[in-house]
């Protein structure tokens, strides 16, 4: 195995990475990087027509160019014989969906591409709340098995809410559709021939469970004419992770450069594929996925309903386990916007005569204190709450402040309340009789140490730090392997191929007791505003009156 | 009258500035200012001895100074004939203390300039909370009459607590000293020799109230051997608002320049006098003066206990009516606090450019948003909340933030909080049985038009705006023409010297509307955070937990 390379390509919001991995160890030889030319559409299409407020879409064609443009830019990087390699698995974000006639073209290169709804819908678009709103509210009037297998809720971004969506605000083109495919799973129809619907986007995004999809009946209630929707776009046979999906096609492997009929890999997510690449395949091996917002994903022998939780979809993370999946929507966002917005020009300036960006001197700063001096206790619902709340109509928030408050305090605040909203996460799985006995991190946050030591403080974790860069894509090596054959299983082959640095934050139990103390004013505030009090989404109400009377004045707004 | 002239002189917390008015019509002619060359002493005493935290005092040769300085300077640039001033007035900060023998040499000038208590206290000595808890406590518990007159709570700032404080730290200086004396009355005293303690500060700050003070009984339990300290340092001759104390001295005629004998009026506090310099002296007329904390007073003719208001005086503004007093702790200074630590480079930049301050800058990004469209709320306590909760372990709070929150947003929503704030006081009052008619704003913010349109918006009632720059003295001027016999009384002089714009902000409905719903969402946390949790003072207890940690520690911190 040691001349035998598979290849990983990472398909994220903005761009593809592919990196070369060799089989015998997990090396990483080589990368290649291609951002998508069309990037995210959230304002108007390429030819100007605009789109409304919550849209995001993406161009299909811009992730084929990573195949031509990022493979051969990683295998040329790598300096190997592309005749060496025998496997390439993609992972994609999701639920980011693609309307396709039925052998896998997308609806917007059919000459469509003047309708909105006939590109791609990202992850991130969130115009379906009103349909994702009407789904749960009748789930939990009918009583659905599913619904408990999603925490109580499932959410505006995955296939039934966008699908609905689609149904209701372009008939046309929903009748035209003949497949509604996951871009995980389009990606695999491309470089093989073959659409297999992968056994993670069927179950966390496309509410599979038990081998069945929401019924007829249901789908009939929710919108007369929508209750042959499984049936007509959405069933299809399903393809169980590090599975080979078939082998690449001709034209794949002149996109690439890579040998026709190698194997290529089941579709994945790109925070699921993850796990292996950080070894973390055993129950009580929670990985964390911290960039922008977290995803936090774990396996599990047994089968709990845990409230709160994004899914727990079996085979959703490794084949045979019970994968279970978290997440809190902002983290490095929120300390991204708050060094954006709320740092004043003379920590800019002295962070710059110390050579330090925004991020490392507030770091340092808060770094040197006591748990607790900054006096405060913020929210970090800026983008809502994923998990265990579920609610986007929630808002960040911060008290304590005097006028002896500093960035560096609110900066520090920011850290903290992320580290809380990941312990109620832990404790909400503990409590469901799923226990979290080790937090793997992964992802650009790994890096900060402050960060890091506070998260093993406040969860009373040892704390253990992915070994690469580009974990997604080595994630995906992994599955490439096993889909040659080159390994009997994921698990095995993480064995190999994952790399990880166990324990490198233990938690201090002096500093630990501190948080404590903190951890309950986050718990009531918390509960008080997640649970029993409507003030954020008033807020929020207020708002969208105050847009709609500006909108309905036109551009004046108040002369004063 | 038109060849007659009063000077007036306000004493600030840094500075004192002396201005000459005429008698006929209020016009100020001449202004002089010292700033004080000790300032506040609250780290360390002239001779470098440290002080403790929470200590703030003062010199009291500095005030002489600006008798000998700012007086004839204001003379000189008025162009006067000295000879041409029938009388003088002065107004202080309250409660500042001076402890003084028998003929009013303060201690500190009798050669205990290394002794912290022989000093001025200065209003700002927040160092007697304890004392207050227990004056508190003890005056709940005892049911005492006077309680109620000061909305349920007595201050640290006040003449009690800072009596108790030097009564249990200093008890040999206790001892040697004769009078404890408001610096609004020892100042009168510099000018005139004679000591009378003004009708104001032996009521908002002395708690005199129907004739007598707190008993002896009550003051005994409070602490053994303290019980005569009303017989022994404080009972003194009372003098009305607006009546003369005295005849100016020979020594004080030949530090000031003005002719020997003139009227010297009774002291006066600088929130208080500046109510007839803005022809505010009937009932219903609330005076806010908007600094970097805010104090309302306003006249009524009857007696109302309102809760958590700071006091009600017989006499304490206008002689011959119940003068009420209320305020907020933090109004511009947490705008200021805001802008220098809460607004990124790329704000200072952008005001430099259009030539605008960070204030004007924000304030006009915010002037065009429609209410309620930041989707914030704030909470204005980051010094503490005075009236109506008069708590000073609040704390400041935000709610309501996205991604897309800008610094204006949250600009607007902190001077939206304070005009929250205000209506709190303004409706408490009403309840109470003392109506507000109308808002007049004297001090620097009124000439934020946003904020004041705000406050008219959110509490529906016209604003009017003082017509001149220095309220404070202008009011001290008419005092001083009164005590000199040119008027019968302070509302008629009021009326010939004191300038107003009236009316010239009106609250718009619609506005007024919106504000309603966000208002509602204001007192949700206020009485939440105020009244029903304790969240903010376990934050603050965390604190000073977490900093006598470092304390214990040395000046370590945590590694990491």
């Amino acid at each position: 195995m040691s001349d035998q390379y598979v290849v990983g390509v990472d398909y994220g919001t903005l761009s593809g990475r592919a990196v070369v991995v060799r089989v015998s160890d997990g090396a990483e030889l080589g990368t290649g990087v291609h951002e998508y030319p069309h990037a995210v559409l959230e304002t108007s299409l390429p030819n100007g027509r605009p789109l409304p407020p919550d849209w995001a879409l993406q161009v299909p064609e811009d992730y084929r160019e990573v195949l031509r443009v990022a493979v051969p830019a990683a295998i040329a990087a790598a300096g190997i014989d592309p005749a060496d390699v025998v496997g390439i698995a993609t992972d994609f974000t999701a639920c980011t969906m693609v309307p396709c006639l039925a052998d896998g073209t997308p609806l917007v290169e059919t000459g469509y591409d003047d309708r909105p709804h006939a590109y791609v819908k990202l992850w991130k678009h969130h115009a379906a709340q009103p349909q994702a709103d009407r789904i749960n509210r009748l789930a939990e009037e009918r009583a659905e098995p599913w619904l408990p297998r999603y925490g109580g809720l499932i959410s505006s971004e995955w296939e039934f809410a966008k699908g609905l969506e689609l149904f209701e605000e372009d008939r046309d083109l929903y009748d035209r559709m003949e497949h509604w495919v996951e871009a995980a799973d389009w990606i695999v129809w491309q470089l093989s021939g073959e659409y297999v619907r992968n056994a993670c986007t069927a179950g966390y995004k496309g509410q599979r469970q038990d081998g069945a999809y929401p019924t007829t009946d249901y789908l009939e209630a929710l919108a007369p004419g929508f209750g042959s929707f499984v049936e007509d776009k959405l069933e299809h046979r399903i393809g169980q992770l590090g599975e080979q999906a078939g082998r690449l096609t001709e034209e794949a492997a002149a996109w690439t450069g890579l040998p026709a009929g190698i194997a290529v890999a089941v579709g994945n997510v790109d925070a699921h594929v993850t796990a292996p690449a950080a070894q973390a395949v055993r129950a009580g091996q929670m990985v964390a996925i911290m960039g922008t917002s977290t995803c936090h994903v774990m396996s599990a022998e047994v089968l709990r309903e845990v409230p709160g939780m994004c899914g727990v979809v079996d085979g959703g993370i490794i084949a045979g386990s019970w994968g279970y999946e978290a997440g809190q929507s902002g983290v490095g966002d929120i300390f991204g916007w708050f060094t954006k917005f709320g740092v004043p020009a003379s920590y800019a300036e002295a962070a710059a005569e110390a050579g330090e960006s925004l991020h490392e001197h507030l770091t340092r700063l808060s770094a040197v204190q006591e748990v607790g001096e900054h006096g405060l206790v913020a929210l970090d619902w800026h983008s809502g709450n994923r998990s265990v709340l579920v609610d986007h109509e929630l808002s960040g928030l911060v008290i304590g402040q005097t006028l002896a408050t500093r960035p560096e305090d609110v900066y520090r605040a920011l850290l903290e309340a992320t580290a809380f909203g990941t312990r109620v996460i832990v404790e909400t799985f503990r409590d469901s009789g799923i226990p979290v006995e080790e937090f793997i991190v992964a992802g650009g946050l790994a890096k900060n140490a402050l960060l890091m030591q506070t998260y093993a403080d406040v969860t009373r974790l040892p704390l253990s730090i992915i070994d690469s860069e580009q974990g997604p894509a080595l994630g995906s090596a992994i599955h490439a392997a096993v889909a040659a054959g080159c390994y009997p299983d994921v698990p095995t082959a993480a064995k190999s191929m994952g790399k990880v640095r166990p324990s490198v934050y233990l938690p201090d139990e002096t500093r630990a007791q501190a948080y404590d103390r903190l951890f309950e004013v986050y718990l009531d505030l918390h509960d008080h505003f997640g649970r029993r009090t409507t003030t954020m989404r008033r807020l929020k109400a207020l708002r969208r009156d105050a847009v709609a009377r500006r909108t309905s004045e036109g551009a004046e707004g108040e002369t004063r």
